[in-house]
């Protein structure tokens, strides 16, 4: 089976070039397509690229009072500005601007509204010791949404020219981004298809736009270890489909298990899947184990592997790193692995599992205590009196030290 | 493994009365969910319901000019009005309103947008020899729409409320319903989820609405077959996912693979699934195969049964019934059953594939030629000269005889 990505590689993937109106479900519409894809690459590229020296301002008029740090909700409360670039099968990309934080007016068959023609992006803005915004590897949310948008026939872009204009929206509205380890200014790039037709086939037109909200601590009085549920009634991923990607449609499913879960008391669902259980993300978190190695008594940091099941995450890659750099070194093995639940729960039931964790953009890292399984509840290692484990303090600690910029390292970037 | 359909008739699915904010991910949002699902059905039923008394209209000061009819786009150009139903979690159901077609304004922050909160249906008004307009079981498309929104957290309704106030619609925009067999008023009754806030949880605020779209035949010459390429690299829904809801979210990641069939020379792709590569759907249709069974020669109208891998279509609900009624005394049997590429491959072969085709509300019936599996092309037993096969054509005449009141039948409803 070839991945989506193997055919990209070999330019099997068609260039999204494709004519305004593609009315898949009529007669005519092989031959729009055929006419679509014989565009040459020659053609394709006379398409204007997403280029940041065109880029805009319109400052606001009316200026956001900023909401004492204390008082933020996450993605409540948005900054003065917002970044917009439009982009057209004819013409590609538009020229971007900055302007004041504003609604959308949009025609109710704008296809966004009826196919989750969207994807997007979260990612966050640190102010440092000096007063300085950083980014925490931007590269890799830019690559990650391109990958989205091309699943979903929407068009790529150029990354830095991206992360260029984002930091001018950051700067711009700095007055946003709040002090002190734990808060930031969360950024959601966000592209959407903006044709205004029913045919089901690939957006003649698009919008990517990046809205700005200061964010406080996930835990603002500390680690506060969650308890999951096993979800065993809804499949959120399967090989060969989307899940690996952050698109909307991955999102709005999400919502009744967790409900499921919280009408039970705990906090998030554990997703498993397939036969064997296998334990994939939590939430929308990927999923950490760190356990004793039967056998040898090796401690392990175990992270499910990407097989299209998990969203690639950021925050998972940094802790991999991380892992393999510090934890190694100390005799750890860092495996990305598939494990079963009945792993989980051997494991548990025999003292070895050490620690369990979620981690996302969000939280950093999220300690997990229960797990309720097939009616039992699975403990994961912490002590009574213990919200953290040592693996998810240490890596709360080393990558908010990069992201606050306490320790230099090449995953800041400096706006 | 329990579907979400047992669970809610056990009544163990929330009531989606949540508050309007809801950070799934802070730390205190466990306590929100208990406090909204300790909500007594009692409380929840002083929710306002939809209530077609309520509907208010307001007409266009500047109509349209009406399309000529064979110029018609599917879903391009749209009526004079449209139909809007706001829903918070405080209130439930607002008072419902007509008013000219027109653009929304919405916050870019709006759930719609991101995690895609929308699910949809598509059904179609037609005008019969009196001039009468009629729709077609729209009980099914209301009642898989409150299918669709539950799944995705998003509220339910009175489907014969909302029947009648799509019917108030039509008769103003009656203009745009053109005359004669093929042609009809698209109707897309939509459902979104409009909260302004980027925390991942069920949507305080949605926003029910139908707009309305004049279309031409499927096929304005008469059918045209069309030839199929079997995806074997991408899969668009699995057990335990959302692939059996009319969710946004099942339509975006189908058009590559749709985008790639094209580049071949396919009109569409079809899903095979797992291992066994069971045929699932064709492109957005579903699917029917008649074949000669190879003992006993008795003829077999299969499709694929309703195992959460395909959409439960009214097209493939009225053809199963319309084959088990006159079909069936002819000698016909009539199954829903799984059924392996290789078994229509071997039919194909022996000369006992009779025919292929998708079935929707757009076409009814898409008679298929060719389907390319693995390097070969399996003809589906049409002969050259034809574009149709037998039991295809006689379903399109069955169910238009019953669309334009030629046959009166329960499954017409005149508005």
């Amino acid at each position: 089976m070839k991945s989506l990505q193997q055919l990209a590689r070999r330019g099997a993937l068609p260039r999204y070039t494709a004519p305004r109106a593609m009315p898949l479900n009529r007669s005519g519409a092989n031959r729009l397509w055929q006419r679509s894809f014989s565009q040459t690459p020659a053609a394709a590229s006379q398409l204007a690229a997403l280029d940041a020296s065109k880029l805009s301002i319109t400052k606001t008029t009316t200026p956001k009072e900023v909401i004492p740090p204390k008082e933020l909700v996450f993605g409540k409360t948005f900054t003065d500005h917002m970044l917009c670039i439009e982009w057209t099968a004819e013409d590609g990309w538009h020229e971007p601007r900055i302007t004041p934080y504003q609604n959308f007016s949009m025609d109710p068959a704008t296809c966004v509204f009826h196919y989750a023609f969207e994807c997007f992006e979260g990612m966050k803005a640190y102010k440092d010791k000096n007063g300085q915004v950083r980014l925490f590897r931007p590269d890799k949310n830019m690559a990650r949404l391109n990958k989205s948008s091309a699943r979903i026939a929407l068009p790529n872009f150029d990354g830095e020219a991206l992360i260029k204009m984002m930091g001018e929206m950051v700067k711009l509205d700095s007055r946003f981004v709040p002090e002190g380890r734990g808060y930031s200014l969360y950024l959601r790039p966000t592209m959407i298809g903006t044709q205004k037709t029913l045919g089901v086939g690939p957006p003649g037109s698009a919008l990517l736009f990046v809205i700005a909200s200061p964010v406080g601590p996930y835990y603002p009085t500390g680690f506060k270890a969650i308890s999951l549920e096993a979800t065993d009634y809804a499949v959120r991923a399967w090989p060969g489909g989307v899940g690996d990607k952050k698109l909307g449609a991955n999102y709005a499913p999400c919502v009744v298990p967790q409900l499921q879960a919280s009408s039970r008391g705990f906090q998030q669902n554990l997703w498993l899947f397939g036969e064997e259980e296998y334990v994939t993300e939590s939430g929308t978190m990927n999923l950490f184990i760190a356990v004793k190695n039967k056998e040898t008594g090796q401690k392990e940091l175990v992270t499910p592997p990407l097989d299209g099941t998990i969203l690639e995450g950021v925050t998972r890659d940094s802790i991999l790193g991380l892992a393999r750099e510090r934890l190694v070194p100390k005799g750890w093995a860092v495996s990305e692995r598939k494990m079963r639940m009945s792993e989980v729960v051997e494991a548990s039931e025999e003292g070895r599992l050490l620690e369990v964790f979620g981690a996302g953009t969000a939280a950093i890292v999220s300690p997990v205590r229960k797990i309720s399984y097939k009616g039992n509840l699975v403990d994961c290692g912490l002590k009574e009196n213990e919200e953290a484990g040592e693996i998810a303090l240490s890596m709360k600690n080393w990558i908010e030290d990069i992201q606050y910029g306490d320790e230099e390292h090449q995953w800041s970037y400096r706006v």
